[in-house]
């Protein structure tokens, strides 16, 4: 990073016309991760936390990111002439009314932003008389000279072994949300909820097997997708049904709302780009604005994807027992660090069936760098693992048969003395979630608590959600169901994949966090009651355990969990890996 | 009842030039018991539920109630040409477009409703052309002869003994968040928000010992207050102070407001009535449109509040052990009945020093009639108390220093087999309630489930919340916080009152309840941490507590509670139930 690259945006910014201009660290999807094409934030300011917002003035320039990434940003930003503020509407508000006066233009990329990501901060400084002025052309694109091209890898069929339903039979499950809404169509803004209707994936999205996707659903089940440039092969073409029409150009999307006479469609505007509802805007048709549908429809897993999911798990769950099985003895060897974890554990995963590559950045944290929620390992960063530790590891695989997350907490020999007791905390509130029975409509906010009461009991919490959703070969994060203490309004149903990862962090000195996926099944003996069924396969750290505080029935638990974790997964590993296996799930 | 007044109403409503009228079971403070003066929805169809609303066309008429009064409605409505219906807002539109056309009338009384309550039907009548018509009169008080007079008690100054804080100082603090919403003035609907800013009590109001009051408060802490005709005495006068100008007509209150030259009014408008608004709005003055601010400052107790009420539940707690010590020897004597049991629990109240009245109608259900559980006892309904029963008794009385809610479910001889593990999982989620420790900004929605987990673990459930908060010598139903499923976004706070009373229903057998006023405050331990520390003291009954499906910590809390009781409440009762006591606290 340097001034230049600043001057040279300043520049921009004056032939175009505006006063100053917003980079937000987004896509035109609304991606959780951006290609590196899209990646426009670092490449202004150093910065690469998921989340923030530069705004450049033509005398100075800020940026905006949230308490997690304070420190990591002041490191990135280092002596650059850019100031450092809070990531919410009131700063940046009052920074740029501090910048530009009546009359003065921010401009912004449309295709960056949601209307409602924007409606507060247009209207506060509408009170100022300065307005909002979309730009045709990114001015950093238009300086960026070596910037990376947008992505456009093979879009795959994933065919029905995997998806269990058929793209045609899941638009006309939409479809009738449509005419219940009265809409002649959908607009799908979401890649992943494109890969989940037309049953395709790719490559395009780190960590995210999905290609860059548009597509409009139609009240009959029809409906036009717009891949992008990306390779569309004979497979695809055969795959997709003939009431799928293939476009290679955007605009060809509104072309075809045009000709095919919709009179009313329906968008989600927290998800659709600003751009976006300007082109529907023009074309003189109503706006139904609601949340998108496929959303709810793609969180419950049908039977297959269950079942797929449960494959995955089983071969994860023996690569990641590989893994912990070889620890003691590279940690005993020395010069075994953070990254070196990271590496060893790819390289179990990648000796697994189908592994398409990490579903997140794995987080490996040693001693106190457990203790950093957000934590991701670099070079220089790295901690040596050492006997005489905690050690974290949350990481998770992409397989076309499923997604997987787990953390397990591990001791390295001697551990500090208070680790033992909020382990078992901690592992008692991840039990309380497992154990759940909850009657039909429940919500996540509603069961979060129970996660954390061991920890209350002892005035201890932990500042993160207890679980979120996963999808089907998709995000290992998916809404719109999770386990937190935000109100979502949504109810957990029947083949919901959700996280339980209750955690407790000690700055400077060890981070615990506790995390299986689990899916929502009907209670057989219960009637109107829904049960959580356990689809992570790894042991607990028995060393880790207080038994004196676990109940008789958390002990049950515990103990069958383990014993099922040694059925499934010891004829899946080596001979080392079993021995270890056969001591780490020994009952307690 | 009769055809007669419906027939009268008619004539009334053509008389107005109206084609149909809505009758809410609702005064003009929208109080939730209301005085006699106000019962126009009995009066006209013997209907008597807490909740619910009538609509007279020119040819039927419909009665429009929530699920808990369906039957009591089937049978208090008997044959008369009135229908019966859902009371909900789709249910009440259609219906009133199945009777009035285009261009036709339908009447409300603007005192008897809020905005926001008609907001939804007058949009959807406004699609089919039928607009709502404010009426001046209630046609019901035009043709309702022996109307009762409206209640006019004396207002009586609450001493500072009480409260623990002067009114000026009270008006000061509320007045502080006028200066914040930069409002001029405040509109006090609420008799129970009078009562508590201007020390001030009656007993205007069933089971609620105010009287009816609006005020306006000044961004100065003056006030204008309205007590309508109830007699004020010398010792009111001089225990308001000057600042405070009492007005005997509810017109006057609008006058003040022009003359002190207000240019924004801060109003309630969930609280203040359609025609409150409408005289506001003929002043042309800005409304500001918010939450009561009052609501949340009155729902924090201060000391001598929380003092009171202790005081309070030691005299109340007496009462009610002589009661249960009284009952196996009056059901032993046979010829007891669910109605003999309200009286001599009153009875013995009305022993107590500063006993007022109940604080709401007395529950006493015997068997089956403990499974409803919105019962109250009639001639007609009360049953026999027998050997082999469980009775559940939920009752409550307002004294000055406090208002008490309390429920004991107590065995008769020999009961249901089902019963003593159902109660034993009652009160585990009562426990559970009682002993949790959780962070500041813990929501009630966010802990409900901590109640109910010992019933859901088998399946079982019950169909109210776990608890609502409660005023000091106030209503027993007070916001705005409270423990339920249903979102409030409000913290549960130091000095917060709210009741624990997880219960479960068997239809047709019996009703399970356990029900103690507990206090919220900061734990001395753990910073940043509240607690809840009990009020209610009486003994839950050892006989139906299945020991083994307790924990330690469980049983430790119950044998702690007991001690407490014991400690508390044997100096205060007669050697009778002296004796009744040690035996119900003996440890388990």
């Amino acid at each position: 990073m340097s001034g230049k690259r600043l001057q040279a945006l300043r520049e921009e910014l004056q032939r175009q016309g505006v006063d100053a201009f917003l980079v937000p660290r987004a896509d035109e999807y609304q991606n959780e991760s951006v290609p590196a094409a899209d990646e426009r934030l670092p490449w202004l300011t150093g910065f690469t936390g998921s989340a923030g917002m530069a705004a450049v003035g033509s005398r100075e320039a800020a940026l905006f990111v949230d308490g997690r990434y304070t420190l990591q940003a002041q490191q990135q930003l280092g002596d650059q002439p850019i100031g450092l503020m809070s990531l919410d509407n009131t700063a940046m508000v009052q920074w740029v009314c501090s910048q530009l006066s009546a009359g003065q233009l921010l401009g912004y990329d449309p295709r960056l932003h949601t209307e409602p990501g924007l409606a507060l901060m247009k209207r506060r400084l509408a009170e100022r008389d300065i307005l909002l002025q979309p730009l045709e052309q990114n001015p950093i694109d238009a300086i960026w000279s070596d910037r990376p091209a947008s992505p456009c890898g093979p879009a795959r069929p994933h065919p029905i072994t995997f998806t269990g339903e058929h793209s045609r039979e899941k638009r006309k499950r939409i479809a009738m949300s449509l005419t219940e809404q009265r809409a002649d169509a959908l607009w799908l803004p979401n890649p992943e909820s494109c890969a989940w209707l037309f049953n395709i994936r790719g490559e395009d999205i780190p960590h995210l097997p999905v290609v860059l996707a548009n597509a409009v659903l139609y009240r009959d089940g029809s409906a036009t997708l717009y891949l992008g440039k990306n390779a569309v092969g004979e497979a695809l073409v055969e795959h997709l049904d003939q009431e799928v029409t293939l476009v290679a150009n955007k605009a060809e999307l509104f072309d075809a709302i045009k000709r095919r006479h919709v009179n009313k469609i329906w968008v989600d505007p927290l998800i659709s780009n600003c751009w976006t509802l300007q082109q529907l805007r023009a074309l003189d048709i109503e706006l139904l604005l609601d949340g998108d549908p496929v959303t709810g429809t793609k969180a419950c897993k049908n039977p297959v994807e269950l079942a797929g999911s449960q494959a995955a798990h089983e071969r994860d769950g023996a690569a990641l027992c590989e893994f912990l099985a070889e620890i003691p003895d590279r940690v005993g060897a020395g010069g075994f660090d953070e990254l070196a974890a990271v590496k060893l554990l790819r390289s179990m995963r990648e000796a697994r069936e189908g592994f398409q590559g990490n579903s997140f950045e794995t987080i490996s944290g040693y001693a106190s760098n457990g203790a950093i929620v957000h934590y991701r390992v670099s070079p220089e960063s790295s901690l040596p693992m050492e006997l005489g530790g905690i050690y974290l590891c949350d990481s998770g695989g992409q397989y076309p048969d499923g997604t997987t997350d787990v953390t397990r907490t591990i001791a390295l020999g001697e551990f500090p003395p208070s680790a033992k007791e909020n382990f078992t905390r901690v592992l008692k509130g991840h039990i309380a979630i497992a154990t759940l029975r909850f009657p039909q409509g429940t919500c996540g906010e509603q069961i979060d608590a129970i996660a954390r009461r061991a920890l209350w009991d002892v005035g201890l919490d932990y500042a993160h959600g207890t679980g979120h959703g996963v999808g089907s070969f998709l995000s290992v994060h998916e809404g719109p169901q999770r386990i937190g203490k935000a109100v979502t309004g949504v109810a957990l149903s029947p083949g919901m994949i959700v996280s339980n990862e209750p955690g407790f962090y000690l700055t400077g000195q060890y981070g615990i966090r506790i995390e299986n996926l689990v899916f929502v099944k009907k209670s057989e003996s219960y009637p109107g009651f829904l049960e959580f069924e356990e689809l992570t396969l790894a042991p607990i750290d028995r060393n880790l355990i207080d038994v004196d505080l676990l109940s008789e029935r958390e002990r049950d638990w515990l103990n069958a969990y383990h014993q099922r974790v040694k059925e499934v997964i010891k004829p899946l590993v080596n001979e080392k890996t079993a021995n270890w296996l056969q001591a780490a799930t020994e009952p307690l």
